[in-house]
């Protein structure tokens, strides 16, 4: 890959002309958006209200959002001056603003991976490079809240085509690189200095660091690598007009406030993340694999106190499912079963090391200790690399097969690791109660109906995905799962996000875990960044 | 130890008076200090000007700080308002107020652990627990930059009585605690749950983890368990008259921006921390200390590239010193030297795993290559926790003897690795050039003279101590050494203050390694947090 020169001089003054410019006074939602991508067609052009809606049109949430009439439509003469400065050939615009596209062909930019959200944007700005960037970049998209699409007619500046790596500091594994570079392409790079990225999760063949940081990004490696907010050594961010560079390759600084910290998880909404600098790990030099059939999510929870104990500084992930997941990936992906018999819940366990050895006697020690106290009903362990990847697709294909066979209301909750599944249990409990659900009895079409209630997630951090499964999405299902799911989970002093952050599903939702002390805190804060209101606007924050 | 229940009500209530008052509208610099001291008489009382002095009173830095005149002198009604809610034993006060103290009572707060910045505060405030502190507190006592200690006469308040565990989550190792608890009591607490804090520090047995997280301390196992943006979960902080209470015990939480992050090293001129969620790790089952000689400092940057591939999982501290930090450390505390010849350099490395026979394995594997390799040229293990101890003790005392026994000028940079001990070969040449350093002539304790440039440090990290020792603080001396160190760290893109923060020290550099943009955006973060600017005033942030 190449290594680029950095000016920053146009960048910061298309910014500042575009905030002085009363016909940008309005929203550069600039979204990082991957193309190839089924369209489905939109009908969502000219609206002014903005229910979200599910990739079916059916009402998912019921967050209504007014437009705001401060912010100016695009015209063509924005289109020209994009156009002087990015050049005709990184700009995607409608006819109507002279262009060559119609709305449709903008679709992939406009609905987000999991087809949930569509915005309505006739542009879409595709800057090159840093020097390129003169605008109010933003991107993603493969979230999940809905943060990285148009709520209307924004326009959206995908960071994309800013996909270079900039340094490699091979002493301290300080990589530097745009925020544009997908997360697989950067660590496939890595590879060859048997260096890997601190963070990993199923999108991490679309998503770009860049979209990583902005919603402070968990995933599989979480247990042993930890947060983003202690890996990420630096960034370049474009804020309220003006550049803070930050690219340090350091471990430690201690001068003055940490701003880059501000920006991690903040969706956008504060400033544009156009570079970063990230400590890569060591590459383990040796990683095992096992998957463990159980039969209660105690069992579970006993196999991993034993895999703290065993596998300790080895253990690089530990996730779980139940059967319903187990069902869904398999049968979607047509995936091998590696068990001949079914359980009630699964694990997937990876360890890395640097001798082979002593790996494998730490994990032949977990399992022994798992079986023989019947803690494990099952177990496999991966033989080699392809039989590694079969077992993790499994786990990791579970999101695409519900999303993809039914209408899953999605929610991703940090609980207390030994309450984790009692939510699963006390939503279909209610369900049930409700007539909605009955696990027996299977789906009818044509009645909205709930046909799976199932969780999976990160068990070492807490961190459940909790999925309601509809025929299709209907106001009269909602009304049984939220806010009950949100409240269920503030009573035990949960997180109604663990690691998709807010976006613009959410903002309404902030409630049910922060106080209105620190929200207040937090609307300070975007109006010191950004008090325009012109960054990524409806999103993360109530209005 | 006891869990406290926490009420908020009054602490937040005197705190709003407080701003309103404008007798209040002064520095509530409140710090947690810890006792038993070396007292030295104060001669600072009425100052006006502050020349950051050394605690022999020679000037030691150029940084001359003007009184800001807004700020009122304390009266004998504030003290009466303060004992009405803390109560008269909770507070010190001079004789002119209506207290009992002699100004000199207060010199073990008014005077730094290194006891190199003195104040004139005639008021200390102890507040015993958060119901109870209903001021504007803030702490510490073995910071390295003055950031704790007043600059002139502004009030103290001592967190040292908030010294209570308030909740340990077993599952999670989410530890909830006040913020005056020392490091050390904590890890002690933690051990009995095989628990461990994940930072360590020379100054553990009397920093406060409130002072830790105001300071963004690094320490020893920063390397195994990295910066405390990663760990800490959750703080309380009083700021702006409200209270941020965050005290959440999940390891995920994406709703909303991460105020906490903007207190962690923030050095108390955001937010008073009252409350502390931080998460323990596993207390490693097995630790292995060993210590090596070694001819030059290449040997030890590849003594850490081999502990890398050797240890990698299971290293928790790789630090460094010198030749002159040896003799400093050995002589003054009457240690016994654990090699029969002297080296050039000298290396610990502590190891923690779960099966200590792979560890040693492990450990013997990577002295074998580096003796093979003749990268080591003597090397030591230690056989139990006492000898692990005398090791650690020798690293651990060198800043003690080195303070003792000269007046050090004393500087922490993050440096690229690779180049982290060419500053101290760079500035002992100079100073020979100079005239002022003669390594072979001893020094003379009528003239100024340098008696040694040395460096320690954490070399995981890239983070040098560097010292330049002299009989006596003198300007002739500091202008061969500033901004000459500040400038070589500078081009090398470091940092000027890589984990002691900045204080009352280093604001005027915070230029060498902060862009004037970000030095900007982080004046208004301190306006949002703090309007008043009555937060430890003067620190930090260039005036
Ligand atoms: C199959 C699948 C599996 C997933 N697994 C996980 C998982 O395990 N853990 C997890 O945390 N998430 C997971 N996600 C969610 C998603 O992948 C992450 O949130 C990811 O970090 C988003 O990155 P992106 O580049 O796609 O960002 P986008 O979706 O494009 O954007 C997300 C938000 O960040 C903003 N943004 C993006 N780029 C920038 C930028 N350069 N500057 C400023 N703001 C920006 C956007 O405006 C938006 O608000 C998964 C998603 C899928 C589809
Ligand atoms: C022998 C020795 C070894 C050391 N080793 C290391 C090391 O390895 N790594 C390292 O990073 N540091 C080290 N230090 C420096 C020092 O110990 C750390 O900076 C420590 O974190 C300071 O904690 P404290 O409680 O003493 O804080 P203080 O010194 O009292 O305060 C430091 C700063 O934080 C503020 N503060 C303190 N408490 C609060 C609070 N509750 N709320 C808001 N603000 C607060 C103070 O106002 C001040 O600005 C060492 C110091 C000594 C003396």
């Amino acid at each position: 890959m190449k290594f680029k020169h950095h000016q920053h001089g146009k960048l910061q003054s298309l910014f500042a002309q575009m905030l002085k410019k009363p016909t940008q006074t309005r929203l550069f939602s600039a979204i990082i958006q991957k193309q190839g991508y089924p369209k489905t067609p939109l009908n969502t052009t000219n609206k002014q209200d903005y229910c979200l809606p599910s990739f079916r049109n059916q009402k998912r949430y019921s967050t209504t959002v007014k437009k705001n009439p401060s912010f100016k439509q695009v015209s063509v003469e924005d289109i020209s001056f994009f156009e002087s400065v990015l050049g005709k050939q990184n700009i995607l615009a409608t006819k109507d603003l002279g262009g060559d596209c119609e709305l449709t062909d903008l679709d992939s930019y406009n609905i987000s991976w999991i087809p949930e959200f569509h915005g309505a944007s006739k542009v879409v700005l595709l800057p090159t490079s840093a020097t390129q960037v003169t605008v109010v970049p933003q991107g993603g998209n493969s979230g999940a809240q809905g943060g990285c699409v148009p709520v209307f007619d924004e326009i959206i500046l995908c960071l994309s085509k800013m996909n270079q790596i900039r340094d490699l500091d091979h002493d301290s594994g300080a990589l530097l690189c745009d925020a544009g570079c997908i997360l697989e392409n950067l660590n496939n790079y890595l590879g060859q200095y048997n260096l890997t990225m601190p963070i990993d999760l199923g999108a991490k063949g679309s998503c770009h660091i860049g979209g990583n940081i902005s919603t402070n990004a968990g995933g599989v490696r979480y247990l042993k690598y930890g947060s983003l907010h202690g890996s990420v050594l630096g960034l370049e961010v474009l804020s309220d007009g003006t550049i803070i560079n930050n690219m340090s390759k350091l471990r430690k600084d201690s001068t003055g406030y940490d701003l880059k910290q501000i920006f991690i998880g903040a969706e956008g909404t504060l400033g544009i993340v156009t570079g970063v600098s990230i400590l890569a790990v060591q590459k383990p030099a040796f990683v095992n694999v096992a998957m463990l059939g159980l039969n209660s999510f105690d069992d579970v929870l006993k196999a991993f106190k034993y895999s703290k104990n065993h596998l300790s500084e080895i253990l690089l992930a530990f996730e779980f499912w139940d059967a319903d997941c187990m069902k869904s990936s398999l049968s979607f992906h047509k995936f091998q079963n590696p068990f001949s018999q079914n359980y009630s819940f699964y694990v997937l366990i990876e360890t890395g090391g640097s001798n082979s050895h002593h790996d494998e006697q730490k994990l032949y020690k977990f399992l022994d200790e798992a079986m023989t106290k019947g803690v494990a009903a099952n177990g496999v362990i991966a033989q080699d690399f392809t039989q590694q990847k079969k077992l993790w697709n499994i786990r990791e294909g579970i999101i695409e097969s519900l999303v993809k066979t039914g209408s899953p209301y999605k929610y991703d909750l940090s609980i207390p690791i030994g309450k984790l599944y009692d939510i699963v249990n006390d939503v279909k409990e209610r369900l049930v109660n409700a007539g909605v659900y009955n696990e027996k009895v299977s789906s009818n079409e044509h009645k909205p109906l709930i046909t799976s209630v199932n969780g999976f997630g990160h068990i070492g951090d807490g961190n459940l995905h909790l999925n309601v499964v509809a025929n299709k999405f209907d106001k009269s299902l909602s009304q049984h799962i939220e806010p009950y799911v949100f409240e269920w989970t503030s009573k035990v002093h949960g997180s109604v996000s663990a690691e998709h952050g807010i976006g613009i599903a959410k903002p309404n939702c902030l409630k049910y875990t922060k106080s209105p002390e620190m929200i207040d805190m937090m609307k300070k804060i975007k109006k010191t960044f950004d008090p325009n209101g012109i960054l990524n606007p409806y999103k993360v924050l109530p209005q």
